[in-house]
Formats: C-alpha cells, structure tokens, sequence
C-alpha cells in the first residue's frame, strides 16, 4: 500500500490538513485484517505529521521484537476496536447503555460502525474490518469535533450494500470516444494506449479517495466493451487482478463490464445463445477462472442490445435470459451482475411522433420483473432519457418490486458542463433519491434502491476521474465524485452539508484564516450551480439541445431530425413533446398513481418538467405566472448573470486558495461564462426567430 | 512504366476496348523523348491485343538488332510525327493547306496537336512530345471515327497551360481527417499510415488517366499542412521525387503544399516573417534542393492564413509578400507558387450580420492586385463561399486584372452527396467557366483563368480519387474526374458531349449491344444530376444546411449559430441573407456592372441565387410563378422523385454492365434515394414549423 501521490496530483479532500485532528492524538487500534492495518497506516502516517502515536495492543505475530510497544499505563484518546458481533452489545455497553436498548447483535454489518466519546476516549466500534475504515474517515470528517466535550454515540451504517462506480475507461484508445468515453479529465487512470499503466499508484489513492466518501465498488472498463477490452475477462485478467489487489486495502471490489457475445468471440463457440448448454458451461468455467484470480471479484456489468452492442435479443431470447446466464455463472462465487436497462431504440424515425424514447426501459423491462435470478441487479438510469439536466424519475423504478434494481447516476458531466462548468449535481441526486413514486405514504427512490428485508441493488454511477493533476479536470467537480459516495453511503444527507463537508475537507490548508472564507464562497458558488446550469440550458425539461456527438453546447434542432429519439417539436406555435395518455405518446401511464395524474395534467405538470410531458404554445401560462416564452427569456438571462457571479466571487479567493487550483477554476470560468452566453443567444434567437414573441423586458435578442 | 493495375483496380475510362480502333492499325511513332515512348508504348500494348502493329522510323541508337524493323514500303494508317516547330507548317501542307493559312510556326505549343486524315493515313503531328501523347488520347476517344473516310483537319491546344488537381491526402492518418481530408474513396493512392506506399503502379495508372483527360499538374499533399507532411519539402523530398518518376511518362508534374512556417519548423530560424533575409535565403536554398531532385517539380501550394494555418499575417506583412518570397526561390527555375485566396474569419460572431464570409476574399486580395511576381498564381474557389452546389461567381475573379488567376473547383463531392450521391458537377463547372463577369460583351471566366496573350492562372480542382477499387468511391463519380481534366483542356465543351464521351470509353466493353444502351441510360441518369441534387437539398442558393464537421445529409440550423459565417436567417417571417448594399451586408458592391446591379434588384436576382443576396417573405413571388415556401416544397419533392427514376433506370442495366460496378452503383442509388428523402422531409418540415404555411398540393410534411 502506498498512498504517496506524486507532487503535481492534487489529493482532493484527504489533504495531510485533513488528518490533524487524528494526527496529535494518541490513539489505539484493537483488530486484524487488511483493512485494520489501513486504519493503522493512516494514523502512522497522520501520527507522523503531527506527533501523535498509535498503538495495537499487542505485537502481530510476524512483528520483529520493538521498543515501540504501549508502555503500561497509557492513556489512549481515541480507539477504534473490532468486536466480534455477539460481543459487541457488550463492549458498547463499557461506552454507553444506549445502544444496547436501540439495536441488536450484528446491526452494524460489514461496514458499519459506532461512534462513541466516552471518558474523554473517542471510540470506534466495528463488528467487520471495513467498519473501522469507514469509521477512520468519518472522524476525519469530524477533525477536532470528534473530540469534543459531549458527543451523543452514533451509530452508521450505509443504506446499501453496493454503492459502486462505472468507469468508461477504454483499454485502446477509441477512434472517437478516446482513451474515456464521455471523460472530461485526460486519460484513464487504469489504461494508457491499449496497456494496463505500469504504475497503479493513482489507482490505490484513488481507492482511498472512494472509501473516505462511501463507495465500495468499481467497474473498471467501458459498458461498450471492444475487442480487446472483451478479452480483461480472458486472457487480460491479470489487469483486472492488479487493481483488484491495489483497491482491496480501501474495500472496495472490483466489477468488470463484459461483452454479451463473449462465448462466441472469445470462446470460439457458434452461438452466445443464453439458453445453450455450451454457453452456460463456458460462462460458468470462465467464471470460475476469475474468482482462482480474485476471490473478491465483484460481478459483471452488461449493456446488452443497445446502442450496438450485443445482447440476448438476436438468440429470441429475453433480457431475463440473458442475465440469468451470467448470474448463474457468478452465484456460487457470491458475484452479481449488474444488467443496465438502457435499452431503446437508437435508429428511431424522427417522422414516427408515435414511438417515444422515454417508454422504452419500461416497455422492455416491466414485463420481466421476478423473471431475473436473486444476484442480478437491473440498472435502472434515474431518468427515461440518458442524464439529461431535468427529467423526471425512470418509471421503471416503481415498477418492478420483485427485481433488485440499483439506480445509476451520472457524475461525469456528459449534459451538465463537461467538466468546464461548475455544476454540483447532489441536489439533483437528493431530489431523485427522495421522490416517491407511490406519493408520500410510500417508499423513495433511495428506499427502493436500498431494498426491503433484502438486499437492494444499490447506487451505480459513472465516474469522472481521468489522470488529470486534479482527477476531474475541474477541480469543483470533486466534489460530485465526493457527494455521490456520501449520499450512496446515506441518501438522507442534505446536499447542502455535504458541499460544506466537502470543502471544509479539500481546502483544509487554504490560508489565511483556514477554510471559512473558502466555505463561504465556494458554498455560493456551487450551492445552487445545478438550477443555475439547468437556467441558462434547455428550458422547462424539454433537454437534449446540445450539439450532436460531443453534446457540448447548444444546437436546438441538432437532434431534432436524428433517429436518436429525443425530440422538441418546436414550431411557430409552441413546443414540447406531448407524452400524456389523452392525446400523446402516454408515457404517462408509466408511472403509478398519482404521478400518472400529475404528469397528464397540464394544469398539474410540475412547471420544470412540463415540456417534457406536453406541447404548448408559447403563450401558455406557468404556474409561476409568466408565459413560456418569457420564462425562457427570463431563466437564460438570469442564469448568465448567475455565472457571472460565480465568476465575480472565484476572483476574490486569489491568494487565499492553492495558485494552482485557482488559475485552473478561473480559466474553466471564463469558458463556463462564455458557454452560458452562448446559450442564453442561441436558445433566445431560436424561440424568437419561431415565435416571433419580444422579450417583455426589451432586453437584446439577436 | 508499368500500366498494369492489379485486377481489382477498375481500368476507369482506358478499358482494353477503347483502344480497339487504334490497336488493330499499322503505326508509326516518329519522334524521340519520354512522352513519344509513352505513345509506343500505349499503342504496342493495343497492337498486342487487337493485332495491328506499330513502327518507329529508324532504329533507336540503344536498341538492339532486331527483325521486327518495318518492312520496307509498309503501308501505314496511322502516323504520329514530332515536327521541329518551324518545320511543321512545311509538314502540314503535306497533309492540307489549310493548316497554313489559319495558324503561323509554334501554334500548338508545347502540348498541341493537328489531326488530319489524308490519303486514307490519320495523321497527327506535334511540335513537343507531349501534343502527341495528347493526340494518342484524342484519337482513343475517337475510336474508329478517326479512320473514316473524310475528316476536316483539326488543330487542338489546351485553353491554358496549368490544368491541375490538388489532393488533400495526409501522410500520417488524420486523428480527423483521416488519410485524406474530405475524401470518399478510401485510403490514399500516395500514401499509407504515415509512408509512401512502396508499389506506385496506381500512382502511375492515375497519371495515364489524367493524362487521357487534360491534366498536367498534381499537388501531392494536403493544403493543411502538418508536421510529418512539411517535411516533404526537405527529408522526405524523396517521397515526392518518387511520384514525379512514375507521373512523367504521362505529362503530369508534381507540386507541393507547404507550410509557410517552414523556415521556422523545419529550418530552425527564428521567424518565418518573408521579409526577412534569412527566411528569403532559407527558401531559396530549399527550393534549389527540390530542383535538384526533381528537375520539371512544378511547385508550391499555399493555404497561409486560412484556418489555423500560418501565414504572412502573423508577422504583419501582406498576402503579396508572402506569396512573393516563395514565387523568388522558385522563379530561377520556372516554378510557380499557387497561393490560396481562400481566407476569412472562421471565427465569426453569428450575432454579427455586419461581417459577411462571402466578401472576406475579395476584401483581402483584390487591393493587392499587380504586386504578385509573375509566377504566383492566385487560386480562388469559383465561390465566394466553399463548393456550395450553388453560389454566384467569386468576385475576386472580376477584381484582380494585374494578376495571374486559378480558378478552384472541387471534384471530390464534399457538399454535392461525398460520392454516395449521383451528381455529374461538369454542367456546374460549365456555366461558371461561360459566366461572363462584365456582362455579355467581356470576357468569361475561362477566358480570365486562361490569361490573355501571357499565361494564366488555370484550372485547380481538388481530387476526388483514392484507393477505391472504382477510384472515386462511386463509379460515376470518374466521370466528374475525367470532365474536369476536358473542360480545363477546352472549356468551351458540352458539359452533356463530355459526358457521352466518358460513358463511351468507360462501358466500351459493355454487353450486349455495346455502350449504346448504357449511354442513354446513363445519361439520362447523369445529365441533369446535380440540378437533382440542388433540388432536394438546400433551396435558391441558401447552401450551408449540411451537418456541420462532415458535411453529410440535412442539418437545417447545424451551422446557424456557429462562427463558421455561414447562416440563413430563417424565422417565422422568411428566410436568406441579405448581401445589398441598400441593407446587407454590401457584398453585391464587389461586382463589376451590370451584375452589382442584377444582384442588388430582388426584381432582377436570378431564382437560384434569390436567398443569396436576399432575406425574403416566405410569400414572396419567384420569377417561375412559385411562392418561395411552395418552391422549396415543389423542388424538394420532386427531387425525391428524380432519384427515384435514377435508381429504376439503373435496375435496367442489370446484366448488361460489368456486375461489380452494378452493385457499388445500386447500393449508392440506395443512400442517395434514403438521403434525399431525408433532406425533403427535414427541409419541408423545418420551413413548414416556421412558415406555418402548408403545401399547396397537400402532400405530407411531417
């Protein structure tokens, strides 16, 4: 293990700053395990730096003799103790009789942990090794507080048990999608020009950086799966194992993304045909083979018949088919595999206003609920469309009650700013994961990812990290890679805490006078830069105004006569999709109730969203009071302004935050202000060209 | 010289069959030189197939003893003769008189040629070697009519001395671009993944086919010139001395695209400023090192200032100055410079409807007239803009007497379908080479290219042929090749003439019935193709509603809000860009009378060019009688229509073309017949949501 990054790569929120309040303590960790000796690691190193101690309490077996053993009679100010589960009501009762009354044996789980102060002894309990580890980095989120006067025990535990990032990593370079496809920070930080990287040192930080935030999984390639990535299930599975190896210290698994066509193209058999024998055989010897090479191996990843890739459909066969044959395959190992659902039809008429891109997952999926095994885990995008800026929920994510289903997020910014935009995405991910598709009385999103009594499928999303100095090319967009481990960890966190959590932690070392300015600022700045990138974008939820391919700025009709499905029908008269039941595509009726009734009511339809369920005409009046087309005029000549003032506020850290942080925030800025200036035109000369309609307030239109 | 192309090379418009008539003649070759061996040479490999003979007068000094010398008192039917010039009016008049009462001594130049028939012999004569490789090709076209019993005496000289093709073929694979920028027809013949390929038989073969059409100059490289490709100009010089070998026999002389950088990438001097005696020494140098190598090289292409290339204007100097300091290292040895006039800003404001793209040539070069050397060559595109299939002519080509004129086609199909569509572009170049720019009493474009008593500029086009089996992608594509090379020989042909020609050498093997059938099909199919194509694509001379980057297929808006200067303007109330000097942007100012007046009267403004001068109600009344809004949906039907006839006349042809060109021409017809019905319905569509106004005829727009 070894988490010395280079000089010139920026360590985001575990700064050497971050670990002080741990670093001057005199601390004792009681357990074995790879992961305890994480724990042990960090606080040498933190210990190190700022002249605490940590101690275990007694010698490990393969230990050489040392004069560094506890003296007798030491008093420790914080410990951290693996308890056996049966055991730990006890030993937490020596903290506090509380917990003994709140819960029962085995509450914590494999990655749960208390936290007690008690004595003026902060204490760490765990019935597992990654318990301790997450609790490790939880009072580095605290620092000085976890070692305050009173502190009421906390007990954590995640909400799910998967909370895993997608990487789109490509092993060779894509002749269009490069080295990351829809990566916005430089190359892969697994790959380089068609070669596993020799030095997997960012590998390993990286997996730190995940485990202080929540997440416990990673894919470590791209869902489209080309020749030579096909083969890291093969032959190239040594890679696999490499990473593996670098991640397991940090408890996170590693999961590989496969092609459905495998048996055929690898294994040389006629057929990938999920019902034949030869094929299940050849899934299941493969299989094997992987978990000889890593005994932790997480599972597969599948996108099948979609956007070209392979899948179960050219054997006749369903998508249940096709997932249960991998599952199958990976049961006996305890791996799953995750089965994305984002099936549609991608060669769609643009003349067919019939057929409707949103009904699609749905349409294929709902059919198939409790057809899947107990170890296949259907990924679900949280929208109908593909991470669009607004949408509304994924109607099959109330659909399918017996099917585990993870819920699959977008971290890097394919339709939020690529990067070059400050767009904090964990307010719309809060807004997802606590809407409930039932109504109030019912469950939410992240309660349907979580599971019931059973495990649910967890939280899935797509990273942004590349080998840029500052891992997501906009140093900001840290702290969506940070927020989405946190809310994967506890969707009931308020977004708005976890930015503050978040900067306290990166800019831990900003001067003068530490980070408070810095939260101030930066919490200005990003707090609200979603609904701000959401004002000066495409308007009322109609999305994908972007220019085609790289989906980088605005292009209004750029899709709009494409077969890609995503459409705005925007004439003289009005604009928006009619999806209702009445008179639409009724994508509506997707949706339970009452959701189905809201959505198919003009009068009801949620203003953000209300393009994406109906056409109307420009004249129409929003539930704020203004009409359509002032409202776009009016949110894309606030939204800039909003950018300029992101700008304004960014300008005055200079000499307050890392030069080198700043310089690459200012230039991402300026194009962030120059892009936001080119929607706000683009978009407001389109719908005056059509509608013919002035601005209200006489501002210019060109 | 090697003419034997591998099987599946498609022979173009040399088939076997086409030097039927010629290879069953007694011949003989008088004359000595590279170009006179070429014509044996071509006539022995017809003789050995068709079974006629061909003799040469006396032995040649090197030759060996042989007893195939002519029988004394052979009667030939053919003779070719190279005739001092001073002597050739005494030659003549052997033949006819005639010949000395039109023309004086040294009439035919260096590439001219009489035919006559007399006393049953067809004669041709010639005062350079390569009139009689001219002649040779001649009569190929000829056929047996060149045997008939009478024929009136015909005197041929090509309208101007450079008739030359540009390619834009990359050395390296463009990570964009690809082998070769803006080509539909595969690889490179000139070059393979970063190397000149090692087999140049092709390379030959191509400069036998433009030899047998008019041309007589290739530029080897792409006008964007980057790194590995400048250095041909020095290391790599041999790469280009290569070609030149195989292309001699055939006439045809190598040029090159520099980089103006050069001195600075490649020489290591501090600037590439041209006034600068250094950089002036370093080009000088250079280029003596060229002529050393390749002693006929032709010269230099520049695109200096022009999309991110360099240029004099980053080191303040003139366009003259640039061109100059090149044209004086080239002069000593009759080279010449092409300098590009394509510049302008491709970073345009599309807020800005002040700047307008289509003056930026003129705005440029025409207050540079008369202080270019003599042997720069400025070439201009035949539009103000860029290869639209409409555009009014460039003013440029009116504004610069002083100065010697290319004018630039495109025969590679970048915006008239990329060789997936039928589009026979010889009618196009035919009416802008009669285009009279000062009305009828002046002189035509051709004239201008041609130059008056001193040379003129010529013709350039850029190549359409790459390493296709067909050589252009789609085999009538060849035809836009093979007119070219005759319209820069003689402007004044029938665009329909070539046409025929071309279809009558290309199917000379047709069966059954011979070419007769194919012609009438083919030309019906062909003739009025790119007035077809103007049809269903972008209406009255609007151009530019291409999908930006490739410039394939519909894309109404993809270029409306973007710096590339090209836009139309649309809104609900009507569509075009207003160029008049009363309102727009003043570009109908560059002409010369009468047309600045033509063009400034939306009275007198030609249809087909209405929306290129013009910002006009969709109601407003053409000149045919049509609204503007019915006309683009009367066109884009009916060319839909026409395509479709296209593809039924081809299914004809089934069995009586060779079966391979009928296939790669079906599945083209294919593409063209679902594009065109893609531009019909996204055009009709796009100006129906803005117009609101509905088809007179009632047919369904979507």
């Amino acid at each position: 293990m070894n988490t010395v990054l280079p000089n010139d790569v920026h360590p985001a929120w575990l700064p050497p700053e971050a670990f002080r309040a741990l670093g001057s303590r005199r601390s004792l960790v009681c357990g074995e395990g790879t992961l305890v000796d994480t724990v042990r690691h960090e606080l040498a190193l933190a210990c190190a730096r700022y002249g605490g101690s940590t101690d275990q309490p007694h010698p490990r077996p393969d230990a050489p003799p040392s004069d560094d053993r506890p003296a007798a009679g030491t008093s420790y100010e914080l410990v951290f103790a693996l308890v056996p589960a049966g055991l730990l009501p006890i030993a937490a009762a020596a903290v506090d009789v509380v917990y003994r009354r709140r819960h029962g044996a085995g509450a914590l789980g494999e990655e749960g942990f208390l936290l007690a102060r008690h004595a003026e002894v902060t204490v760490v309990l765990a019935e597992a090794p990654a318990g301790l580890l997450h609790g490790l980095f939880h009072l580095v989120r605290l620092g000085e507080s976890a070692f305050g006067l009173t502190r009421p025990m906390e007990l954590h535990r995640p909400a799910t048990r998967l909370r895993m990032l997608d990487h789109w990593d490509n092993v060779d370079v894509h002749p269009v999608m490069g080295q990351v496809e829809r990566g916005y920070a430089g190359g892969s930080i697994f790959w380089q020009d068609g070669a596993r990287r020799e030095d997997l040192t960012r590998v390993g930080a990286y997996g730190r950086l995940l485990a202080a935030g929540g997440v416990n999984a990673v894919s470590v390639n791209n869902v489209n799966v080309h020749a030579t990535e096909a083969r890291l299930l093969t032959d190239r599975l040594g890679d696999v194992a490499a990473f593996a190896d670098v991640l397991r210290p940090y408890g996170i698994r590693v999961h590989l993304s496969v092609s459905f066509a495998a048996p055929v193209t690898l294994g040389g058999l006629p057929t990938a045909d999920p019902l034949d024998d030869g094929v299940r055989g050849w899934w299941a010897d493969t299989t094997k083979q992987v978990y000889e090479s890593i005994p932790d191996f997480g599972g597969y990843v599948v996108k099948a018949d979609s956007e070209g890739q392979p899948g179960p459909f050219g054997y006749g066969r369903s998508h249940a088919d096709g997932a249960n044959v991998l599952a199958d395959a990976l049961a006996p190992f305890g791996g799953v595999v995750h089965w994305r659902a984002f099936v549609y039809n991608h060669r769609q008429d643009w003349r067919d206003r019939s057929t409707d891109r949103a009904r699609a997952a749905h349409d294929h999926f709902a059919p198939l609920d409790g057809q899947f095994r107990d170890n296949v885990i259907l990924q679900v995008k949280h929208g109908p469309m593909d991470f669009q800026p607004r949408e509304p929920i994924s109607p099959v994510i109330a659909a399918m009650p017996r099917t585990r289903l993870a819920v699959e997020f977008q971290v890097t910014q394919e339709y939020t700013g690529q990067q070059r935009h400050v767009c904090y995405l964990a307010p719309w991910w809060s807004e997802v994961l606590g809407f409930a598709p039932w109504g109030d009385d019912g469950p939410t999103v992240a309660a349907v990812a979580a599971g019931g009594p059973a495990d649910g499928g967890g939280l899935v999303a797509v990273s942004n990290v590349g080998d840029d100095p500052f891992w997501t090319g906009h140093p900001l967009a840290q702290a969506n890679l940070y927020a989405f481990g946190r809310l994967a960890w506890d969707p009931r966190l308020d977004p708005a805490a976890v930015l503050d959590e978040w900067i306290e932690l990166t800019f831990a070392g900003a001067s003068p006078g530490g980070p408070g300015p810095v939260r101030r600022a930066l919490h200005a700045i990003m707090d609200d830069s979603w609904r701000t990138y959401e004002r000066y974008t495409a308007p009322l939820g109609v999305g994908f105004m972007v220019r085609p391919g790289h989906h980088y700025g605005p292009d209004v009709d750029g899709y709009e006569y494409t077969p890609w499905g995503t459409y705005h029908f925007a004439d003289r008269d009005g604009v928006g999709v009619d999806r209702t039941r009445a008179s639409g595509t009724g994508f509506t009726g997707q949706f339970p109730p009452p959701w189905r009734d809201v959505y198919e009511s003009i009068e009801s339809c949620p203003d953000e969203l209300l393009l994406f369920f109906h056409h109307v005409p420009y004249g129409h009046v929003l539930h704020n009071g203004s009409t359509v087309i002032q409202h776009i005029y009016d949110t894309h000549f606030d939204g800039v302004e909003q950018v300029a003032a992101m700008r304004q506020r960014w300008e005055r850290l200079a000499g307050v935050v890392d030069p080198g942080v700043h310089a690459r925030v200012r230039e991402r800025l300026d194009e962030q202000l120059r892009c936001a200036e080119e929607w706000r035109d683009q978009i407001n000369a389109y719908f005056f060209r059509k509608s013919g309609v002035p601005d209200a307030r006489g501002r210019r239109i060109h």
